[in-house]
Order: C-alpha cells, then sequence, then structure tokens
C-alpha cells in the first residue's frame, strides 16, 4: 500500500492535536493548517539527517512562528531524531519534557532556534542565511552549500523586526532563504482585517524578495511554487493560503484553534473527518516508516560530503571554524603587551577598535558590523572588507538603521556557527534590540555587542540618546555577561574573555570620551575576576570605592584625596559584575571589605540601581537616577555631580556618622 | 522688496548652520535639506499661533528625525514663538539651553513630542492623528478639525517600528496624517544603498498609503504635492527628494554634512553660495517680519475656534477633557466597597478588566486596546467599542502584533490630548516597546501600560514568554510608575493611582493566574504609599516579608508559619517601589525595621536584582535569577523554590546565622 501525501501530513495533525489536548495547553491550529507544507518540505526538499542533527551542511529549518511547536516536535519524531520520544510528546509543556511550550534550541536537536518572540525566527533565519553565504565564499560548494527556510505567521510579518530583517535580506539578495507564510488570515483576537489591511506580496516586493503563493493544502501547488522559489535568485516569500486549524470540522479557519486544546468532542470529530484512526500517540506503521524513510534522503549526501570534507585542503581550519574554537596564537597577548609598553590615553570605544584591529586580523571568524554608527562604534577595522551581494566574503555588514534585525541577525550567524558576529550601537539603543539580546542569551550563543557612548559622556545630543538606566537593566538579565572596562588594556582583557565564552553574549558597554591608562601589569587577565583591587589603600583602609569604565579614573582621583586626608582607599575596577559573582567568597569578601570596617561607595555615571548588592545597608551609592541632558560631557558630569570635588565630602561625610 | 521662498529658507539654514557651528556639534545637513519643505508648511499649510502654542486644535508637527531639530527650533523662533530666543539658538546643545540636542517637548512649547529615537516621531504622529479623529467624532468639526505632519529621514523610514506604524495607519485610513520623507539618499554610514534596496513607496502603497514625491527644494512642486496629499483620503507619504546640507558648496550631498559642524570656511563658502550676507544669528529685518507674519496667518481661525467652543454645549466636558482632569465622582470608590464586600478569588488581569469596566463607564476619555491578546489581557470592556477607520468614536483598538507601534501611538494620543490611553501585552514584550515606554517617561506623559502574564505563572509558554528581568529593568526606569498588585483591591487602587497621574507613565504587572483576596479595608488607598504593613506580626517581630503581586500570599502563608513557632512576621505587600521612595524617612524606616532587629526577606518570582535597596546587606533575596521553564504554573513555583516549604527553612536557618 501506498502512503499518501494526506495521510503523512495528518499523522502531524493527528499528534499536533492530540498532544495539545494531553496538555490541555498549547496552539494546535498552526501546525494542523501547515502540515501539508510541513510534509512536502520535509518529504521532498529539506536537506537533513536526523542521525546527525548537527551535520554542518544540512539545511537550516525555522519555525519563527514558535508557538506551533508540536509541528516541529511532531517533524523531528516522525523523520527519525532519536528525540523527542512518543513519550516525551506525551509530557508536551510538561516539566523536564524536551517537547517545552516553545521550540528551544537548546533543549532538543534538530530545533535550530528559539522562537516565540514573534518575528525572531525569520531574522534569525536572515543571519544564518548569511553565514551560510560567507562560508561558502570562503570555503566553496564542497563545503557549504546549504539552504535556509522558514515557517512564518501573520504575527511575524505584522512585526517591526520583519522590516529590517526583509530589508536586510532583500539588500543581500539572500536567494537561499525560503520563508513559508502561513497565510490563514487568523490571528489571536480574531481575523487579520481587524488589524491590518497590508498587501504582504507588496511589501516583500518592495524589499527585493520573489513572491508566490499557493493552495497550501495541495501538495502538487505547494511543490510548484518551492520550484519556482528555488529558481530565482532572490530570497522567496511563498504566501500559503492555509485554514488554520485544518481538519478540525467545527473550529477551523477560526480563532478558537489557535491557542487552545480543541476539546475532547472536537478531538474526535476531527479523527471522522481526517479518516485518522489510530488513537492517540500512535502512528500506523506504514505511515511511520514511510516517515522514517523521508528522513534517510539525505544520507547519501550527507556521506559524500563528510568524504569531501576528508579529502578537503581545508579541514583542519574548516573543522575548527564549525567547532567554534578559537585559533592557537598568542595575538592578543602581543597586543597587551603593547598596550603596556605605551599606555595609550583613548576611548574606550577607540580601545574597542584597537583590540579589534588585532583580532580580526588573527581570527578569521568574525563577521562585524554596526547599525549604521560605523564611525560611532568603532566597530570596521582595515581587515574586515564590508559583505554585500557582491561580495558575500566580506566581513563587515553595514546593518542600516536596524538594531533589532542586526541583532537577531547576528543570532542567527552565531547558531549558523562557522562564524562569530559582533554588531555595534549606542548603548541606549539595546533597548532596540533587547528582546534580540535576551535571545541571545537564553539560547546560549556567542554574540557579542559592541554600546557605544554609554552614559552622559556622550554630551550634546541629550537624554534620549544617554543611556542611564541600561547598565542595570541589562546585568538583570540571565546568562549576560556585561562589561564597562576602564582603559585600553581592560578593554582588550574583556574582549579576549567574551570570544572565549562560547555559551553566551557580551556587551561592551564602552565610552565616547578619552580615558586615561589605568594599568599597565597585563601578565593576568584580571578583568576574567570581574572586579578587582586596582589600586589599594595606602593608610589604613577605610573606604572601598567600586567602579566601572569612566567612572574609574574619578575613583583613582577621589581615592588619592582620600588618602592625602589620611584616610586609605581601595579602588576596585568592577568591569563584570556576573564574573565578579561568579569568585568565589573567599575572593569577594577580601574584595569588598567587611561593612563594619570600610565604607563601600560605588561610583558609576548611571542608575544606583542594583548597586546596594555591593555597598551594603550603609554604603554610598553615587550614579543618576533620572535622565540626562544635552550639553557638553564634562558640563554634564559636573551637573550631576560625578567629580572628586562633588563626590569625596560626601564619603568624608558618610564617614564621620 | 517682496522676501522670496529662498530667502524665507535660507534664513533656516543660516541660524541651523551657525548654532551646530557655535557648539560645534550638531546636526546642520538636515535642516538645511528640508528647508525649502519646512518652509512651505510653515507659512502656507500649518495651523497654528505662535503666542499659544498649547491651542488644542492646532496642527501637530513632529519632527522625527529628531537629530536635525535645529530646524523646528529655527522655526518656532521664526514665526514668532516666545521661545526659543536668539539667545537660547546661540547656546544650542548648551546647558540650561531649552535648544537641547534633540528635541524635548518637555523644555520647549511648540516641540510636540521628543524625538531623536529613530521611528518614534512618526510612531507617535499616528496615535496623535488617531487622537485627533476620535475626538472629532465626539465633539465634532467645529471644536477639533486639524492635521498632523510629520517630516521623518531614511533612519525613521528603516526603523522597524516604522513598519508598524505605517500599518496602523494604513489600516486606520488616517487621511490626515501627511508625512514628508526626506528622501537625501544618506545616512549616518553613507549613502543609503550601502545598506539598503528597498523601494519605499511600494511599501507604504502596500500599506494603504497615498504616495506621491516632489523635488524638496522647489516650492511650487512641494505645494502641488501637498495639495495631492490633503485631497486624499488616505494618509500620505511625499517623497521630497532633497540635497542634505543643500547650500554648502564643497559638502552638500555628502554624510560629511549629516552629524559634524560644517566648519567655519564651509559655512563662509554656504553664506557665498546661499547670496546669505547676513552674520551669524543675525535675520534681515525684511526676512523676519514675512516670517513672523506667517507665525499670524492662523490668528484668525484660533479666534473663530475659541468663539465656538465658548458657545459650544459641550464646552465644560471639552475643557475638562482637554485639560486632562479626571471627572468628579466616587465610580472607584462604589466599586472598591463592592470588592469589600464580597471579596473575589481572580487572577490580577482579570481585576484589572473589572477595574477597567467601571473606569471606562464614568471616564470617557480612556482608549483601550492591546497587542493581539484582548482576551489575555483582559483590556477591552463592554463600554468600549472598536475604535476603526469607519468608527473613529470607538475606544477600543485593535493594535494588531505591533507592541512597539502601540506604545508610541499611547505616547502620541497622550501628548496629543483629550484621551487616556492604555495597552495591552505580555509583561515579557514590554522589551518589544520598551524604547517607547522610555519615551513615555522622558516624555511625562499619562500612558497606562497593562502588562499580563508576570512571571513563571504564565506557564507552560515557557521561558521565552515568562519575564525574570523585567520588573527589575522597568524599576531601573526613572520616572516610571511600575506596579504590581496583589488582589482586586490593590489592583483598583493601581489603577486609580495612575489615572490620577499626570506627568507620567505606569506599568501594572498583572498575573495569569487566580489570587486570594488579601484586604479587605478600602478606607484608603494603601497603593499609594509604594508598600504597606499587609498582616503585622502577632509574636515579637523577627522577620519582615516583602512581596509584591502573586507572592504576596506566599508571604503570608510564610508568616503563618513562623508565627506558629512562636516568631513574629510582618508582611510588607510592595506595589510600586516609585511610590515607597517618595515615602519621608520615618515611614519608611518604619515599614522596614531595624536590620539589628529583624531580618528582612524579599519574596518575589523574578530578579532578585535590586532588592538588596531593601533587604539590606543580611536580608534574603529569593526570586528567580535564571529563565524560567515550560510546565503548568503550580509545578514552576516549585520548581523555582517558591513555595512555604521551600522559604521557611531559608529564614529559619538565616535566623539562627
Amino acid at each position: 500500500m501506498t502512503v499518501t501525501h494526506i495521510q503523512l501530513a495528518n499523522a502531524i495533525r493527528a499528534l499536533s492535536m492530540d498532544a495539545v489536548q494531553e496538555a490541555n495547553s498549547g496552539h494546535p491550529g498552526m501546525p494542523m493548517g501547515m502540515a501539508d507544507v510541513a510534509t512536502v518540505l520535509f518529504t521532498k526538499y529539506l536537506k537533513f539527517d536526523p542521525q546527525d542533527p548537527e551535520w554542518f551542511d544540512r539545511d537550516r529549518f525555522v519555525l519563527s512562528a514558535g508557538h506551533g511547536s508540536m509541528l516541529i516536535y511532531s517533524l523531528l519524531h516522525l523523520t527519525g531524531y532519536a528525540r523527542p520520544t512518543m513519550d516525551e510528546i506525551k509530557h508536551f509543556r510538561q516539566l523536564g519534557s524536551p517537547c517545552a511550550g516553545h521550540p528551544e534550541n537548546f533543549l532538543l536537536p534538530g530545533v535550530e532556534a528559539t522562537t516565540g518572540p514573534l518575528g525572531q525566527g525569520l531574522a534569525m533565519a536572515v543571519g544564518m542565511a548569511i553565514a551560510e553565504r560567507h562560508l561558502n565564499a570562503h570555503f566553496g560548494d564542497d563545503l557549504v552549500d546549504h539552504r535556509t527556510w522558514v515557517i512564518a505567521g501573520d504575527g511575524c510579518l505584522m512585526e517591526g523586526i520583519n522590516h529590517e530583517a526583509v530589508g536586510l535580506a532583500g539588500h543581500l539578495q539572500l536567494g537561499r532563504l525560503i520563508t513559508f507564510w502561513d497565510d490563514n488570515n487568523i490571528t489571536i483576537d480574531g481575523e487579520t482585517d481587524l488589524s491590518t489591511s497590508e498587501n504582504v506580496p507588496a511589501r516583500y516586493e518592495a524589499a527585493g524578495w520573489h513572491v508566490t503563493s499557493c493552495d497550501g493544502h495541495d501538495p502538487d501547488a505547494i511543490r510548484f511554487a518551492i520550484e519556482e522559489a528555488l529558481a530565482d535568485p532572490r530570497p522567496s516569500l511563498i504566501a500559503c493560503k492555509t485554514i488554520i486549524g485544518y481538519g478540525a470540522p467545527n473550529k477551523q479557519g477560526t480563532a478558537a484553534t489557535h491557542g487552545a486544546a480543541l476539546g475532547e468532542d472536537e478531538v474526535a470529530a476531527t479523527r471522522v473527518e481526517l479518516g485518522w484512526d489510530a488513537p492517540a500517540f500512535h502512528i500506523p506503521p506504514e505511515i511511520g516508516e514511510a516517515w522514517a524513510e523521508a528522513g534517510q534522503r539525505s544520507v547519501e549526501a550527507h556521506e559524500a560530503w563528510k568524504n569531501r570534507v576528508s579529502g578537503s585542503a581545508d579541514k583542519a581550519e574548516f573543522e575548527r571554524r564549525i567547532a567554534g574554537e578559537l585559533p592557537d596564537g598568542d595575538a592578543m597577548q602581543t597586543y597587551l603587551e603593547s598596550l603596556a609598553a605605551e599606555p595609550p590615553k583613548v576611548a574606550t570605544r577607540k580601545a574597542s577598535e584597537m583590540s579589534l584591529t588585532a583580532i580580526n586580523k588573527a581570527l578569521p571568524d568574525t563577521i562585524g558590523g554596526s547599525a549604521d554608527l560605523t564611525g560611532s562604534n568603532n566597530t570596521k577595522t582595515g581587515a574586515t572588507e564590508p559583505l554585500t551581494r557582491d561580495n558575500y566574503g566580506g566581513r563587515y555588514i553595514y546593518y542600516g538603521i536596524r538594531e533589532f534585525g542586526m541583532a537577531a541577525a547576528m543570532n542567527g550567524m552565531a547558531l549558523h556557527g562557522g562564524v562569530i558576529p559582533y554588531g555595534g550601537t549606542f548603548l541606549i539603543f539595546s533597548d532596540y534590540c533587547r528582546p534580540a539580546i535576551r535571545l541571545s542569551a537564553l539560547q546560549k550563543v556567542r554574540a557579542i555587542y559592541v554600546m557605544t557612548h554609554d552614559s552622559i559622556g556622550l554630551g550634546e545630543d541629550g537624554p534620549t540618546h544617554q543611556p542611564v538606566e541600561h547598565l542595570a537593566s541589562l546585568r538583570a538579565m540571565p546568562n549576560l555577561d556585561v562589561y564597562r572596562p576602564c582603559d585600553a588594556i581592560e578593554t582588550a582583557e574583556c574582549w579576549a574573555l567574551s570570544l572565549k565564552r562560547k555559551d553566551g553574549p557580551s556587551v561592551h558597554a564602552l565610552t565616547r570620551q578619552g580615558l586615561p591608562p589605568m594599568r599597565t601589569d597585563v601578565s593576568e587577565n584580571m578583568c576574567a575576576k570581574g572586579a578587582y583591587r586596582l589600586r589599594p589603600a595606602e593608610n589604613d583602609c577605610k573606604v572601598v570605592l567600586l567602579a566601572s569604565g569612566s567612572e574609574v579614573h574619578l575613583a583613582v582621583e577621589i581615592a588619592e584625596k582620600l588618602e592625602s586626608k589620611g584616610i586609605g582607599a581601595d579602588v576596585v575596577s568592577m568591569p563584570c559584575w556576573e564574573l565578579f559573582e561568579a569568585q568565589d567568597d573567599a575572593y569577594r569578601a577580601d574584595i569588598l571589605g567587611t561593612e563594619d570596617d570600610v565604607l563601600r561607595v560605588s561610583i558609576e555615571a548611571g542608575a544606583t540601581f542594583g548597586w546596594e548588592r555591593y555597598t551594603g545597608s550603609d554604603g554610598l551609592n553615587i550614579g543618576i537616577d533620572r535622565f540626562g541632558g544635552s550639553a557638553p560631557a564634562n558640563m554634564l558630569f559636573e551637573y550631576f555631580g560625578l567629580t572628586e570635588a562633588a563626590i569625596t565630602p560626601q564619603i568624608l561625610s558618610a564617614l564621620k556618622n
């Protein structure tokens, strides 16, 4: 007996509705609506090998409409991935099951990206498609030659980030990116015409995409549309006209199927409607076999690829790249020693550029960029030619005024592997890309954010451009390392740390204004401890000054003043809270001192929020807990009381009490 | 002598280049490029009265490309506003001058919105245009009948929020919104084709806009395009082909004019090129008079409007609305008493809906909405019909999946006045609209955010949808009140407070899950104090439990357990840190107790970041400092240790030490 397309697709529908029903929670409508498209893609086109989910030259598939997670769980299970098992599917949305409410890349091999925050899946796919073409340019078709496929819903298309992602993909003409739009006319609130009147195909065409459409329930039409997309050199949008919750006789086509279990009666009625006799969580053997067979389609291609890699002259470098390991060599240490020999007085954004000059020369993995602030973020170096549609081998991306799209693309590149993305904007605009920074942290990827103009030190542009609460709000985010170096040596050390860290993102908060050198000893990466005693007290220590970035030299000035009065003061430079928290209790206690013995003072040109963790109940927190102003930077530091003259008296007064 | 268009326009160019030169900082290119368009708009079309910048029926003009701030400062000065004075213009970008780097609505009457964070100006203008049509529907052409004009640059158009704003405006067919696109082909990094290949007009047309174009230096062409836009029922985009830095003979048309002073030589050369003989900061009298005359164009219309208001039957209500005062009445107290009589066990999102039901009935000013989570955010009530292109009088907006666009539109409505906007999304997606929340706070507007599903209590949707660091990151933002009520009564109190607050935004963080009632005394709005002793210790007080929202009832459980062991424990409900900080020292000390006497414990299902401010050096911080998980809510509370059984032993152990 030949298994038909509809039987294959109904296997997805059945698993999806049954798992949601069992959990009594979830989104059956999307997987049921897109089952036909996904079946065609996974049984005819997608290049993958369930035995090796990490096969580097596999096609990438991103379920941007992540709420339809049962679609990907069904596909992975049916095509023969080791996980999820049927038992794990039965425990959809339960504690410990890798079948989480939304697909999590860190829980399940085969899930290429964590999706659910709408719009970001497609935007990450753009980054994957960039990384693919870039590596193809360097390693050739033999080693890197795959596609990126996306399923996106109306939510993904309405989000602002979609505009940025689509614009970037069109500009770079990423022809190997193909997006299926689940054009089902339904959002959570009801029919799409409640909130949108957009001609979506026309918008994509305006951005330089190829657009076609198909009946999303007709396998031949789906194939025809895919063939058309494959033949076109532009990125493609395939508008798939579908019925949400397809097969549920009383609910299909309505928002009722979107985000809730169908209910037992409707599940039963759907079985009848679809002609699906098998009990819940049971796949009839012949259908299971047909799916498993589809999962083996690319095994030969995989073998051939492995042979090509084995025979390649680039094998060692290629394997290093895809493993994400840094090359041997001491370029960074050489650079650090050159700094120590002649310590420069530079802004840390400039110091970052100097670090990057050393890094980009030694490390071909980096792809830099900026959201239209190249000269201000100091992100471009001589070694990095622009990456363009005519030169995918370039290593610098002019992202345009697309902070969120940039950050999401960086996530996609990091997830793809083989490259290490860094990208710049002003620290204030970390807010614009914050949802993607969160996904960097959640997904545990090495995305490196270069965020300059990190305080009122930005000066004249004023409060709309001066971060105040941003350091605090980024430090509050789990699994994100926030660096704020105080000079060129610390900047280089922080760069070294963020490159070494494979399992999470980093933010470098950097100054616009020049900063004096604070240290010359480069025998140890002191930033690795998060905080360290930069300048120990000379007199009996009564004050511990905790500062980061541009306020470290201010702390030194204050310490000198205090010492001149016979009051000992340690200066602690604190470039990274997260790394300090990771030190043992003894180290932290030694650095912070005992509250009974010393007054702890934090000094940072930003919100004091959070600093009480280190300064304690009786400490002093010097910072800015209101919005900034427009004036030259030095005037602002004076206005906001961030000067030795303003701070020392507060310390003396606190010491008296 | 007749003053020509070019002379009027050159006055703007001269003031702009001279002020930037004097500050040696700023953006001359945009004001010089758009001087002709602005001249036509301000001398022929814009309805305004410099003697009364707050005239309610004035046209609104938003400089979305806020970096070109000298354009608006020049226009306000030239048309006769009391400020900025020429001296203030000379102090452009200096401490204390209202001529800040970017235009700030709170510094200068006539600046309708704080702009600079790109894309948000146009998105706020959409909100203004909505408010105008809405009030027009209620009060008629006699009282409300004006337009909203925008100048936007390439940056505004590339930002993701532009897609959301344009989609919303097209859907609602806001025909009285006219946007000039400064189509100068230049961004900071260089020519636009570095980063974009978009067909902008086609995209706007796809969103339902009318699009036309003109030579942005030809006054007749500009007028012609405006007439076309005025005649079209759709929102209009006028692509104005301009030369950035127009008039600077050696730099015009290049990125060099974008963000830096031209330099003295080029300023001098520009004077020659433009035929502008007057010295810096000097406007030739006849040109000054012509500009001043243009500023008087609408004086008669203003008088006529005042007369119509005086004669209107709606006068009192209209004046109350535009003053932003709440109506008399005790609807809220009546509602609170009904709650006290029969305290419900409901989720606070449901409690918010119940509050809104009372509010929306008593307060016609509210315009609610949700970013496609109406049923989940509980934002729609019976009194609020949808606001649509066919019924601008409606009071509920289906914003679609456009969190950022929604928040910016809310800012625009609040800035416009006459309405009080509130809008909903999940708390996790506060990240998506965070840049607009910041502008709510900076601009001091009454925008009210209804942010539900405020913790792991969201349950099965998992870590992408569970806020962890969001309360901390919002509390770190200046001038934002963050409420997290613990039951229906607190929810109503918080609503009352956020409505009363005219000078800033509020966030309501609300639960998905049901919560037991905690209080029945409604004689005083206890939330107004930010934190209060909900349940005083019975035994000798040894522990102060600080909790918010869904953890307050947990704190009560823990207190009961401690009391059963003879240990006195105060339970402090802390719905709003900002209001607690505003209390006097004595009150705060009384609530928090002395560290020597009591152990302070914070309990909140989110990051502990920041809580040390209240718990001190020896306190205990119970929370979640990592990402959440996918499971039913009660399982997650147990998994993350947020149960009486998990917390009480930690307190007992801390008490021993």
